[in-house]
């Protein structure tokens, strides 16, 4: 098998953040969920965005950022997302493209705009999240390039992509070319509420091997097997899946194999400002160590990194190259 | 006389800034004046982006930031600048009125786009700017609202306007009607070489009264006064205007008048990360300061305060509320 072209192909919503730091009240004002993401129409975020003071545009997307933090570790990476032909669309794909994303899928024309989210920021860090699909909703299986994703020795899902009409088949397209194509296939939970809305088909796809490494959070894990028990869920996640990550926050995280765990220490952080895309750049630091051959706690102690340099600013777009903030951490790259 | 509708009116290019950490090789590389602002044509400005890695938009320019700081701090601001009906432009109005700023001028049609700013950060926090000034271009005289230059105790001015074509036309409008009306002017001289380019005309503004109150930095006063000695440039400065604060970086500031200069001391930061915009949140926080009655040390710590603020994360405008960090310093507002 020829050496792959990508490290990493995600394939996700291609959305603009506009993050904007609010205290408690506003978040238990608008009864939202704090920590977790919503989606709205337009005339809900219309209404939000009037509420909100000084914003900061910054790409994001969970998939999006995964990519680009692979693409800041010197990976070879590619994105499939839709924008609209706007000019949030284009700055998107300035974004993707100047970190070096392969990034072609086409822009929807005559139709929603590129989508946004409003991410709210509080004083602890936490990000509470409404986003409004636009764009993405035109996701359909023809954009997903087999060339590219047979291309890819991953390709990374995001859990967010059940929420788009087509966009699961997309998914499922995109699956089937890789596994015919001996890679590998990476699922990231996204959210609590996103598993409550598709708990039986993640579990299916987990199962049934659609899916080859699956990203989570504590919580998501607990949400995916109905469980308050962190144990109880880890242990289930190790029956059914192949290769899983979990990330703890502070804790750190989990590599789960059904031969052998191991819980790798968290990134030693100055100040938390925003823990947007935490996640997201853990998954994309745990999937560049893959590919560059690193033991499992070593992937994790990368994706730690990544997530660590991100939660440090606002946005979930790394503000300095990964790759010398890895090598200073005694990584040969 | 009525109580002012405003404390500050300010007047200037309404730029939306682009910015990106680079390496001082980007800089070298690109024979660019480190800490200064150039203007370049849309096919430069499109060229240098395509260059540029992941970026951060936020809305700024030089006056535009200055009253989104007063209005952090709880001052009643007002804004005219000219943006185009493209998406950036109304992103940049949504981030005025956000921050509870009055910002009516119309919106250009079918001409230039939204002025944008790319703002190459240094690792040193020193920000280098190319400047395409579109939309800008286009303010005339005409958008110079009477009324709200007669309802704003100070009409603050940047020395940038004086580059777009009518722009200074724009300004003497608004002086005349300020002084008619008993209110005060301020001039910030913006950039060396913007000061290079209008010495003897900012000269004027300042010997003549048009202006009342200047700002500057250490670097553009030896500019205004061709002189390498910093003390020479204060005693002239101090002749010639009625009102001058002159920042110094770290050194903190002068407040110079023809009776008494105060050198008053920089906040204190944990970490300069990104230097755009602390002389435009120094003389918001010092206007702001004068419009509710303090004197002018303290004005200026209050300018020292909201400058600290802006220069420990990307972006020139506040990501706290200013007046709760005055507070915090001991002030009673």
């Amino acid at each position: 098998m020829a050496a792959p072209r990508f490290d990493v192909l995600g394939i996700g919503n291609a959305i603009f953040d506009i993050l904007a730091h609010v205290d408690d009240d506003f978040v238990v004002n608008e009864k939202l969920a704090k920590g977790s993401m919503r989606l709205v129409d337009a005339d809900e975020i219309a209404r939000l965005y009037g509420d909100l003071g000084q914003v900061v545009r910054i790409s994001g997307g969970s998939a999006g950022n995964t990519v680009a933090g692979v693409a800041s570790l010197t990976g070879k990476a590619a994105f499939i997302g839709k924008v609209a032909g706007d000019e949030f669309g284009e700055a998107y794909r300035h974004d993707m493209r100047g970190v070096g994303v392969a990034f072609d899928t086409s822009a929807l024309k005559d139709g929603a705009p590129t989508a946004s989210c409003l991410v709210l920021v509080t004083p602890d860090g936490e990000r509470t999240m409404s986003t409004f699909l636009g764009a993405c909703q035109a996701l359909t299986p023809d954009d997903v390039d087999p060339a590219m994703v047979a291309d890819a020795e991953v390709t990374f899902l995001e859990g967010y992509l059940w929420d788009p009409e087509q966009a699961k088949e997309a998914f499922r397209k995109a699956a089937d070319i890789a596994h015919q194509n001996g890679r590998k296939v990476a699922l990231s939970l996204s959210d609590t509420f996103c598993v409550d809305r598709f708990r039986a088909e993640f579990l299916d796809l987990i199962k049934t091997g659609t899916v080859d490494i699956v990203f989570a959070n504590e919580h998501e894990l607990r949400a995916l097997y109905e469980t308050a028990d962190f144990d109880t869920a880890v242990a289930a996640l190790r029956q059914d899946a192949k290769l899983a990550a979990v990330t703890m926050g502070a804790e750190g995280s989990l590599t789960v194999t059904r031969e052998e765990t191991h819980h790798v220490r968290a990134a030693s952080v100055e100040r938390i400002v925003d823990l947007t895309g935490a996640g997201d750049l853990y998954a994309g630091g745990f999937l560049f160590g893959l590919a560059r051959g690193f033991a499992l706690p070593e992937c994790a102690t990368i994706g730690g990194l990544a997530a660590g340099e991100v939660i440090q600013h606002l946005g979930a777009r790394p503000e300095v190259k990964l790759v010398d903030l890895v090598r200073q951490n005694g990584f040969e790259i």
